[in-house]
């Protein structure tokens, strides 16, 4: 059976998801969630990997939920259950201990753009679209708005959500929603130099970073020095910072096993 | 008698509030905020009303508190009761269920730079300008900080309140305290196509999102999803919500009766 | 003995601290951190400073911590002192009753690019460059991230701390790293611009404004504005806002005496 999401991880612990329904514009139906989910687990438990790539088949990213599936099942039950589904998939994205960065060619709406939002990086091809479009069936982005929020300012995050407009990549990129933009033929260039430098770094080092990154971000500052003083501490007694300083110190190139 | 907030509203449900003291600027004397939140008040209550746009009459936007008047009663209890009523009423903009949109021509300096900050949306005149200028007169601005520092970054933000210099409305879109800018013959046209979207919109899913909105803003992260899961859930039961997605997975408009 | 910080107080009360290790690129060493400490808490108690400006000499503004002070010391308890120490520094810029100026030409990078972001404004010779790059040495940069996720938006934050690379002044500036650029011979100029402009204004005006502006960024917006109100009706009772709300009111230059 044709997959809803290929799973591919090369020799350097690279983990691509594409998810893999062209035909519905890879929309995040209850399959594609529980494939999505089920892959984010897989990297959580690999001590191996060490980055994801979100990408997708076809001619868009991702339009949000499939709403063939949400009008069949009208009820209150089935939404929160949905919902809860797709917020706990996008959680486990901000839990990885590997950065994941979404790869986004085509248009990223409702819940696409939210899955943009919510990856740690994120590269865009110069024709991709974005847009919290949900409004514009009555359904208002709530979800999306999350992320959005803490990715660009709140005043064009809510021309967004209440206009339901598209923006271009270079909006996206110029208010903090994605981090490069590329030619569609240098995309996956743009994405590969992301993916070197991170391979350039010992991946306890990231793990520890990205955690208190994300922890950080709802305390108060001096709480959050606190925390970020313990995480900085415990980081440097890693053997891999031991190496890197002390080769800073001397002059040297860091020797890393990975 | 002559009207300090001229209030209007058309047949679709949009009430503009047009502050009308041209010889006083517009300034937000005890007078001006009593009618502004009366207003506000009566939009909170009137299930017709569709959006707000906050105007002006005059050469200016809005300057701020009514300094004469504040000079001429010196006391902490008249301050305090002063400063209170003027937050009340930014924070019943921010509770209306409807959007507010501020339409910005000339200066808005201080609390008139705070009222466009509080506004969910706005759309400036080239010609208009924008400071947090109390400071000037040995008078931080205090409650405007709470809003602009809520839509531009941090550093801009302290630099506008620390020197009182004013900025260009180029400037104010770049950084994110007004949405668009348009020419002064333009500024009409600009407020009406963000109108337009909004009439689009079911009203209820609007008034579900823009509460859902500023309320996970205060949240950590995972109890904004889950809040937002439930308002989701909530508004995709509402008829319009059914009739839009229902409309769309048929490949047609949907039918709502506004 | 060569000081580790040079401090020299104008008679306007400006009070420039020159890091001065410039063999050392001025190293955050445990010498400059407490010399950087014990000259902020000087100023903590000087009523007559009226704002700060962190300068250095030689090439590098602040390539960050001493490392080879840290690898001499490889245990967890050192560590946690010298974090510790670092961050209780940063916070007691956030605490100084006076704005807090960053000089920067050349590089600063790790907790010199951390640095920059504590400080309450910033300004940059058109050379300098940024990064927050102990990842490069396995050591995420954690306490920087605290304050330069405060100043900018979250994608380019990660992309930062992730990957280690520079961003050039002009970016910096795009950002809200740093308030403005100026060519290395303009760079005195644009720092006394904004001295001057701070000179202008009450002393007190301004620490209570510093005061309110990180408190309400903590708290809800309610809570803000409630907070807000009582700053500013205390601010009002002052002498100097009496005189400048007055003399504003009378049309004539208020009349301080400071």
């Amino acid at each position: 059976m044709d997959p809803a999401v290929i799973e591919q991880k090369d020799a350097r612990g690279i983990v691509t998801l594409t998810m893999n329904r062209p035909s519905s514009f890879n929309a995040l139906s209850e399959e594609m969630l529980g494939a999505l989910q089920a892959a984010l687990d897989r990297v959580a438990g690999d001590d191996t990997a060490r980055a994801v790539v979100i990408a997708a088949h076809g001619k868009a990213f991702c339009p949000g939920h499939n709403l063939k599936e949400m009008i069949a099942q009208p009820s209150l039950a089935y939404y929160q259950q949905l919902f809860a589904q797709c917020s706990r998939m996008m959680l486990t994205i901000l839990a990885l201990p590997v950065p994941v960065i979404a790869r986004v060619h085509g248009i990223a709406t409702a819940a696409g753009c939210q899955l943009v939002a919510q990856c740690d990086l994120a590269v865009a091809s110069t024709e991709a679209k974005f847009a919290v479009s949900g409004v514009n069936l009555g359904l208002f982005c709530s979800t999306p708005s999350v992320p959005l929020l803490r990715n660009i300012p709140a005043k064009q995050a809510m021309e967004m959500l209440v206009t339901g407009e598209f923006i271009s990549a270079r909006q996206a990129m110029d208010r903090g929603l994605v981090n490069r933009v590329a030619a569609p033929d240098q995309l996956d260039a743009e994405v590969e130099s992301l993916i070197a430098s991170i391979l350039d770094k010992p991946r306890e080092a990231l793990a520890m970073g990205k955690e208190l990154f994300y922890r950080q971000r709802e305390m108060g500052i001096a709480a959050a020095y606190q925390l970020a003083n313990q995480t900085m501490a415990v980081n440097m007694m890693d053997a891999c910072a031991q190496e890197g300083v002390g080769a800073f110190a001397e002059k040297r190139k860091p020797a890393w096993k990975q």
